[in-house]
């Protein structure tokens, strides 16, 4: 068996390649690398990698992650400025005994002592997203942060092997310096080859108040089915945090077991996501919690229509 | 009922300071700050803020953490430079609804801003030991990495309210920008005030790989005592890595419950924290596991004499 899924339609082009590799018997850490460097390197997906919002001085700050399901291998980098392939940088970070995780000015030398290339990751485009945005916030009280689309996946290959892996700009305008779910180990993301894994996309700072994608690991782990253990986990940290403090941020959760079997659940509407397994060619589903359940349904070819056509539209300055 | 405990001898002074606030129906918020900032604040620790030995750079980057566990308000500093005591920016930053983990230069802006005081936190004797360093992996083959005492604190209030928070100088020698599970949630720490809380000093780069911290509130959850509770958690996590790994990083933990029973385990020989509860002076404990049980021993005169005497004795440049 094989498989892989991850968060938001974004995806879709990446799990297709990652499972052209993983048919052939490919490694799923080679194949989640490809997913996640696919999102990465898309102009128009403005919340992972090249084309990523800014934050609040107009950089480019990015988080990846990349773990290891068998051996706990466990690299990430966080606040790092021009590098093409945060994921790539993550999953080199894996391989070290300490100095595993590495922030800003910090994980730039590790990066470049290592022979990644530099490259500025600011696109036009994002920089007419980041003027109209100050625009906005001039003229209306509106809060600053709205996209934060973190790319995060879940993969398992023929031998057994799982891995995660996380990507994203984080918060549009974010403070410098702001560290969200993606790169924080069982908040983001966590995988056990003996059980599975889970990632995470939302609000990172509600996400890692719950340890989430942990939770639903051991979930599974007390022999829950992934799709039974992403809801019950939503739920609560929903609950929770609701009671706690009036309100609780986006949660969106992936997961997939070691037999390939996934579950996803969220608490917003409109959540998306990828799958492709051995048994299932890749798939774009949107999906939404009635009742504590969460539907599924095969996202339309009018739905993925138009959703590349806004991605793509062109952006007026205003 | 009120209590707090710490990791290793050094937060001794200031959880006798924080009693002290406790006792007289002082706030956890305030008790933890205030004795996180003790260790923070003396010369000698070489481990935690002014005094902790600097990165391979030889520059001083320091984490920390705080946790709110009634709100599950959550703020966290990493690789900050030149501030004195980050577990008072983590704490502000708790209260911010996002961007409240920022690391370096992000980070000591926002400290900036909110008019923390620059201090430059590198100690004459911290530039010894670095240089010792560097001569001693000149003439021998031994790994840079050596001291990661971590302060590590839980705390309840009278009124039911429980905290967490962390503060260290992380692995001496380590890699610029190189942070520990300290400032990560549900690795460094974590505190639920319905259930209790944990935090972890040891081998950073393992302890997140079993988001250690929340696995131990999860088990006082479920119903363990705090001291069951560290001992399933650390040995389970232990055996893990042995097995995926070959070996297991030194992984310490201190937890305590919403009732003031507290619990320590640890993989390594020597561990030391220190305690105070309405009903327990504060006291120091030595402690070690035997057979899967952890014994705690309280710490002799003999014995804290001499930790004061070798942390302050003269240092000599090799």
């Amino acid at each position: 068996m094989w498989g892989i899924i991850a968060t938001w339609r974004m995806a879709q082009e990446g799990i297709s390649k990652a499972s052209e590799l993983l048919k052939d018997g490919g490694d799923a850490g080679d194949a989640i690398e490809m997913a996640i460097r696919e999102v990465e390197d898309f102009p128009f997906y403005k919340s992972v990698g090249y084309g990523g919002l800014p934050n609040e001085e107009m950089e480019v700050e990015l988080d990846a992650a990349y773990m290891d399901g068998d051996t706990f291998d466990l690299g990430a980098v966080a606040a790092i400025k021009d590098y093409a392939n945060p994921i790539s940088i993550a999953r080199r970070l894996s391989k070290e005994k300490v100095n595993s995780v590495l922030v800003a000015e910090g994980a730039e030398k590790f990066a470049h002592k290592e022979g990644f290339e530099r490259k500025n990751m600011l696109t036009d485009r994002a920089k007419i997203h980041y003027r109209n945005r100050v625009k906005e916030v001039q003229e209306q009280e509106i809060t600053p942060y709205a996209g934060h689309d973190t790319v995060g996946m879940v993969c398992l290959d023929e031998k057994s092997k799982m891995t995660a892996a996380t990507s994203t700009s984080g918060l549009f305008m974010k403070r410098k310096g702001r560290v969200g779910d993606s790169p924080i180990a069982g908040s983001g993301f966590y995988v056990d080859s003996k059980v599975g894994g889970a990632s995470a996309t939302g609000l990172g700072e509600d996400l890692m108040k719950g340890c989430i994608s942990y939770e639903i690991v051991r979930l599974m782990k007390e022999g829950m089915h992934p799709q039974e253990a992403c809801e019950k986990a939503v739920l609560e940290l929903d609950k929770e945090l609701k009671e706690r403090r009036g309100k609780a941020g986006d949660l969106s959760l992936i997961a997939m077991n070691c037999k390939g079997e996934w579950g996803v659940a969220t608490n917003i509407e409109g959540f998306s996501f990828a799958v492709a397994t051995a048994n299932e060619e890749p798939t774009v589903y949107l999906t939404k919690m009635v009742d504590g359940k969460c539907v599924h349904e095969v996202a339309s070819q009018e739905w993925l229509d138009n959703y590349m056509k806004t991605r793509t539209a062109p952006l007026v300055e205003k």
